[in-house]
């Protein structure tokens, strides 16, 4: 029988600022890539997140971005190797903390925003996380973009990597995401994105944008919860996967 | 034989900000109360200093502060008690998580600046911290003034307490310190200090500002270290001791 | 005939994080309390308010906070009056450049949440206001809670003052307000609100929570806008006035 | 009588981290590129600074930065034009208000760290920084580096530019700066600085690394002062200067 993973971004809200329906989103997801306080998510807010991660049942990863708040970890910052490596390790320490109050801990990690699309290419920013996972806890997988030099990097350090694939984003003929500059680059009909994302679990194939079918390899797939109608396409793709026999469960 | 810990703060640099000399300390000090990155401590420093405390076999504390870079933890924050929870949560977890980089881990936890003050008589803010405590890792002992609202608290929790002196300030008649706004509140004479620390750590008391002997039972001496005077102090009471058969060792 | 000014808290949002309706509000409105980025305001949602409160004519006061985003500047902070009285200049200076490029300037000042509430009788940190807004500019009006000691203070340094009474708040028989951690503190009928506030522009009085009618004497009368529901209720305010020959402006 | 512009950088500490002697360069420069809280100097180091600026009879400038305490605005951040724009206007807001409150003004702006190398090449943040001065106060000339895209931009725009040469750097052949990460980069001998500036001012050239002569052509020289031996390498070229007809004086 097939399975997959599912998981979103949860833990964005800052104090009194709100974003993303998390509780709505762990009746979806298996993994949750929380915010580590840098780019998103205080302290009490992380509380509140992992304590209803760990009662839905949904592991928790550590979403570690850059140090920015205005910016929310979305804008490319040309940090040290050696102080990103402090960041990463930083972020997974607090937010592990967190989680171990909530009887649980971080059992994964994933970068965010513009820390994600930096280590596709960025040899020292990935080498730094890799760095910073593999002499933290070796055992901790990362998640990424498959082809990425974050996970080829973690490869060669013997780390555990998770290849991902987005619901939501269109696919170029040679496999790779069409940029979000470019028409058609992200899709909005949840059935269609729903049965997508069943053809890739069960067939391995993903229609590209030039009509072709490319062979996409992934163990998880993410969707996005940051508005009503990202968290209905979420609940589209899981039922969707539940009812055609596909197990949705944790990488883990 | 008598023994006695000597602390003193660590980590506090910001970024291309130094202060105090932590390499000089490491040579003095058995445990270091090194800061967690809400009042001072960057990624990147607290890297160097859990591995410089590693190096050199000095046990790592997590000096927990108000969120307040700009006024240094020395502010009270009427911060709510669920809030300053998942503060104090958060900020141990992330320098255990550095620490863990280095071969180490948090032994204790000791609150800095403001904080310290606030939880001698704040009953809220001071279960705050304990509940932190306990539910991130109930066998990690608290470090903190005798007598106050924190340590109280934290053996009712059943929570290791560890009570403190500090080795250039003044007290009253009564056992409490005489506050800073006082003259005569802060000794500056190594010599003095040194010997004063001595008769405290073997006799158990102190010569008060009124001249009588009070009674005063700490584990642990807090020494300075943010100016080359506070170093050379430091040591002094460190030769004395050891000179005087005074086993100087971490309380763990 | 008479006038009254209406005020409302704006320019909250901070980064991909957005709260209240700053469009909505500008409609009803004619004065905006701009956030000045130490509680919330990131720089470019201030551009944002700031161009669309200098297109809707409505005048733009500084609100300043105690730095602190992760509070929302609600939590009292024990801040030193000459720290406190940098911090003030610093905000007002900040949205008055961002006002200039609109064509604008700040044309008065608030004090935001656990500041405004502190200066009501902290006596030091209300002075190091009236002296921050005296020594950038002494024709800048202050506007606050009648009886403070920040408008006492204000006076006697020859700042004008402008008093405000809350459109959603219950008062005693002796004119204060009900503290919001009593019952029947706020009100949310948008109907009887409009009325009381009609009634108090008009005649003077509000009927306290006793039953008992009270003098109430303001030039500004505070609505809220940070959820649907008080949008409704800022413009039912407005509209109740208007049609009754009540002249909505500003009290420049 | 030839006459040139001496500046350096000010205002650098943060709360209770201090960082170089103003005091000291206050007594070299005629403009002190001031900093304005978000690579650098909180509000009431600014206030201290801007206070002994004026007193000293300096020219305040603006030092704008990236919002980055950590990286003391050194790492180059992909900011938006559109937001980078509100960061600039509202930093130099910000300074021009403590300013004021000393009986001065901001008069001129000076990119910081990575913000000055980024805007020698990088169009779009060069022309946000040229759009948020113009906007704000068209006025207010920019200091920069000869050839740089910044002061390219801001001729176009009708801003008054202000071309600086760099004291203790090396220039190559073609009239560049050698990059620090070369060595030779930095010269450290405070005599051979002081002539070689002398030079500059009073023959337009400068000693290449290759033994040419090339011209340089500036109207402000900049020298550090965040050691011992920058304050005394500062003082050295004004004494020089002075001792040899030059004007030391303000380019305003």
């Amino acid at each position: 029988m097939p399975s997959v993973d599912v998981n979103a971004d949860l833990g964005e809200s800052y104090g009194t600022w709100r974003l993303g329906d998390d509780d709505a989103l762990l009746q979806v997801v298996t993994s949750a890539n929380i915010a580590c306080g840098f780019h998103a998510g205080d302290p009490a807010t992380l509380v509140r997140t992992c304590r209803s991660a760990a009662r839905a049942g949904v592991a928790i990863g550590a979403q570690v971005g850059y140090h920015d708040l205005a910016g929310f970890g979305r804008r490319f910052i040309d940090v040290d190797p050696d102080d990103l490596y402090a960041d990463v390790v930083y972020q997974i320490g607090a937010l592990d903390g967190i989680a171990r109050t909530c009887g649980s801990r971080v059992r994964y990690v994933k970068p965010h925003g513009a820390l994600y699309n930096t280590v596709v290419t960025h040899e020292e920013q990935a080498q730094a996380v890799v760095r910073a996972v593999h002499d933290l806890d070796p055992t901790l997988p990362l998640l990424g973009l498959p082809g990425s030099a974050l996970l080829a990097r973690a490869e060669r350090a013997g780390l555990r990597t998770v290849r991902e694939a987005f619901a939501d984003r269109a696919y170029t003929a040679e496999g790779t995401l069409v940029p979000r500059s470019q028409e058609r680059a992200v899709l909005d009909d949840p059935r269609a994105v729903a049965e997508r994302v069943l053809r890739l679990v069960t067939g391995g194939t993903v229609r590209s944008v030039d009509g072709t079918d490319v062979a996409v390899d992934a163990e998880s797939v993410c969707v996005h919860g940051d508005s009503p109608g990202a968290v209905r396409m979420a609940r589209a793709v899981r039922d969707t996967l539940t009812e055609n026999g596909v197990d949705v469960e944790s990488f883990l």
